[in-house]
């Protein structure tokens, strides 16, 4: 029988992603009840994450406690996942890497190598040495391309939403070589409204953002630099552009490109069935069903399909999948049971 | 040929209620463009409205200008509109005032007679005799109820959103004597979400809004104290309930209520058709028939409807608006028709 | 360790009840896969469920089978589960019952033991005797009033959604005798459009819902014969009105009645955690958090919480659920797991 | 003082796209009311258009009738509005020519002059000859691109909704040989669910669309031969795709482009300004601003705006509107105002 042997904690339990992580743990049939802690070291001692999340109600107490690095040290807390903004990621992971914590960090602290791509997010390291030591040991953790790596890592950095769906969608076809990548390759993606965060703003006001549609960070969005550092390719290569959905999660990317030379669309199919044949969490959709929202959400499934223009030269590529999920606190449990040698799906199917 | 006269003032444009008030004003063919006022006095002097409601792009140039007392008489300002705060509005209406005004004001600052009832607000008046003296003055301005009064009004309190919705159902129900008040009436009203405003909250973000649906203020709302006065009803007898529904905007009542004695739903249906044959605004459909909230967006209508039991002796009421509308900014151009001596329906169609 | 040991079948698992019951039933871990059969004797024997819900997409093959006895009979189902319309559940439930299977059936054909209130779905039944037989097997399955007599049941009819949210809510006070009848019950009831069904009509049409919200079936709702049956109240002692909502699934009652005497918040919801003290579907909150349709969503739960004036003597009770889970296949998996007396939460949590 | 002089006629008032056409119709100072004809010839004569749709409600008689050429010639109707399926519109404008009316039709059936293009819509013309006398005095009645063949015109083929926001984006680039051809262009388009029409179908269902977003007829869209052939582009020089977004209405295309050499962004948008300079309905947005959805809705603007890439060589391209107004019914009389030598904007400010 399953038994209950790992203790994790989660900061950031309060947030969409945090919250949905801690969902996936506590039905986790290999942890223990994850420790929740803030960042307010003056948190109210008595406050439970379903006060916040009534969601929660009826599933026994989550109480919320102040986080401190003593605190894990006494629970005999193994891995630490960071449900946190970039710059206290960035900040605090050095030190869990020198307590020999593992951690799975679910911002773009650490996810990116080139310094040229991580100055989007304006990072500055009191300790850059230990920044850099920290940043080699770091996987970018997207377990399709890098299971055999996992077992290893102590520090994984969960991928970005978009890039998941991105790279899903193209590593196979790139690595084939099948795209001509001189002619440029367009993703349109688009978003639900959680994937901006659970802070009230303008942006997120229900009255702005029902019946309504937009596109925003054109040519800046910063999960530019993840996809082309992942997949090899230069900017000039494609064009990223986000837009926001008038609904609360699930995500989808319209991706464009052209082959090398004409192929039938079961030559790419086929292409992605054998990339992913060992991939309990890619679907390969067969022309002419294309993935849409609804069908990947609470799931953690990234969905693909495909439409090849008559003349088997261009290419539509749709690639879908949960934000929360298969795009953040999924992937990040995916990522947990790869750490501990565990089947990928425990907790998750 | 119809020609501009009047000029106006707007304080608050750059809110939904404020906005949707300066879109109608603009397009009103007896006035000039109004003054478009903000409560910051160190405002950018180059803001357009249209930076923050780009909807009114390519209309002309629409400036925002910082507030003062000079600039209302400098311009000739006829007739201000407070888009604010209550307790701006209760600050400074006294002194518009003062100075020969006309003010009507969408707040509910001077909406209520009772103190009781105004106790729910917390007002503080550092003059209360001035206070006094302008509350006296103060019209509630249903025009369908006081229509008689409006010429003659210096001031006129737009009345809630809610409260439209539901006094203009009951009006001609209890004038008529036809409810079993000792009963109680139950009015179960659902609103959308720009009646909470565009200052984002954790209550208006989508996330938090969309998919869900809740009540909320129960027994406390408020807008309970408007609609008790307004029809001449203890607490006793009046069970208010509001909800937030995943929409923009719209708003429908659903009212419970005995009749004294049984009646056929034609009874009503005349007894509301008689007491509104002078009311473009109003709009009473035939059983079956009710009304959605569809068929009221972006009008000025408030539209009735009702269904009867077989006994003829219990009743369900339907009333719904647009809450921007008929709940606020187009109320509001309602009754500065009336004030001038207008077609009520002036810039309204 | 938990084993597969029963063989359940589903007529109706392409509508959406029946879909989600599919759902609850493949991961349920004392099942076999459900046998999937569609009404149509002529259907497509290669058809698969996931071809009509890409949800269930990688998670195996499916198979929509036509639907014989002799197929149930070879196949060795024990449970059949009919997500059909009323009138069939009608027809076909006679010769279930004959042939020895256990039931459990989603539609209304029968819940009601009164004529008068099953008039409003004009049965005929060509076999009166043999109807009235089965009728008075079938138990209303309403877990939480009749656990007891689930374990030696045949038939089990289960609930509908308005009424499980409706009865739950006040059974408890009721039974207490805290109500005041003749005051009468006022239940001002609001659901998601999945409640209406997968067939494409006018009223399901996405521009016709969506920013939209109507009452419908005033006085007429064929709910209400089961509120009525199941709480022992007289038809002049409810009304029971319903609202669509503008969202894909969720249900939210509110509901106005009387105390006989005053009590305190806290006296009622002592009063519902006794009731429910062994009931683990029933969240109760504590005042003034009350039950949001998003609480509930995608759960087995349905959530209580309540207002009361200041004088303790009208209560306002909100109830929520999720019309498809605990309103429908939830509750029919809760009952199954009661019939075969498992842990109620089986395949449910 | 305006006067109404023109009789209209409408078919097909009570879809979408008529009922809005019918609604400006009836506001616009120059028409006496339209006459509301329906294809059934055995329509019911007592059927009011307020029947079907009740916003129309509280504004005089709208009756519908059934149609009939005589008719039209007895009403003295001048100008016939067509929203009926292409397959009627292409029946029955060849008789409405003969008979000398003026059409505007806003269906698809003499939009295209390719032959090859219009086989996508499968048109049997039983008089080929007389099809051929029609279609080669059609005018594709985009305004801004035509509107000096218009006061001529007899017969004008209104533009598809996508087509209009496309061709408007790119006009007046490709006109200026900004654009490399050689790099293909790629269109990314989404529209709300009112473009699909109101006839329910799985499809359109709330359930289906709510929280969902699908790409559709990928490579094989209908409205592709409209933009290719207003714009004199190849096949292999687009890729247009079409989405559908959860909201009733309004669309967005996002365009992906490389220019023939760098440009600045001032540089394009001034393009944009000065050939639009006379067009009262295309709104240039300065950088960085973007058209969203919300901000055309109700209007009959088609809303421009770009991002280029830091070596101003990528260009996207973001064009917005209505579907139901600049896409359709608001174009539609923008094309009779013109047809008239009126001013563009009668009855649509």
């Amino acid at each position: 029988m399953t038994r209950a042997v790992l203790q994790t904690a989660v900061v950031g339990a309060t947030g969409y992603v945090g919250f949905e992580l801690t969902r996936l743990l506590l039905r986790h049939p290999r942890l223990k009840p994850p420790l929740l802690l803030t960042r307010e070291s003056n948190g109210n001692s008595t406050a439970q994450l379903a006060d916040i999340f009534p969601q929660l109600a009826g599933n026994g107490s989550h109480p919320l406690e102040p986080f401190s690095w003593s605190k894990l040290h006494a629970k005999g807390v193994d891995l630490l996942f960071l449900a946190t903004p970039h710059e206290i990621s960035r900040a605090w992971i050095p030190e869990a890497v020198r307590r020999g914590l593992r951690v799975i960090d679910l911002s773009a602290a650490w996810r990116l190598r080139s310094p040229a791509h991580r100055a989007a997010y304006g990072f500055t390291d009191p300790d850059p040495a230990a920044a850099e030591f920290v940043a080699a040991r770091a996987v970018y953790g997207l377990p399709e391309l890098v299971r055999d790596r996992l077992p290893e890592a102590q520090l994984v950095a969960n991928p970005g939403c978009y890039p998941t769906s991105v790279i899903l969608a193209l590593a196979p076809l790139l690595r084939a070589g099948l795209v001509e990548l001189e002619r440029g390759i367009v993703c349109d993606a688009k978003s639900g409204v959680s994937g901006a965060g659970k802070q009230p703003t303008a942006e997120t006001h229900f009255v702005e953002v029902a019946d309504n549609f937009r596109a925003y960070s054109v040519f800046t969005h910063r999960h530019t630099g993840e996809i082309l550092e992942q997949l090899g390719l230069e900017p000039a290569q494609l064009i990223f552009t986000t837009h926001l959905l008038p609904i609360p999660r699930g995500l989808l990317s319209t991706l464009y490109l052209h082959l090398r030379r004409p192929l039938a669309a079961c030559d790419l199919e086929q292409c992605w069935r054998d990339f992913y044949c060992d991939c309990p969490f890619v679907r390969v959709f067969s022309p002419p069903r294309l993935p849409e929202i609804q069908f990947s959400l609470n799931t953690n499934f990234c969905d693909l399909g495909l439409a090849l223009d008559a003349e088997g030269s261009r290419l539509v590529v749709v690639s879908s999948l949960d934000n929360l999920l298969k795009g953040a606190a999924g992937q990040a449990v995916q990522n947990m049971n790869l750490l501990y040698g565990w089947d990928e799906r425990e907790g998750l199917a």
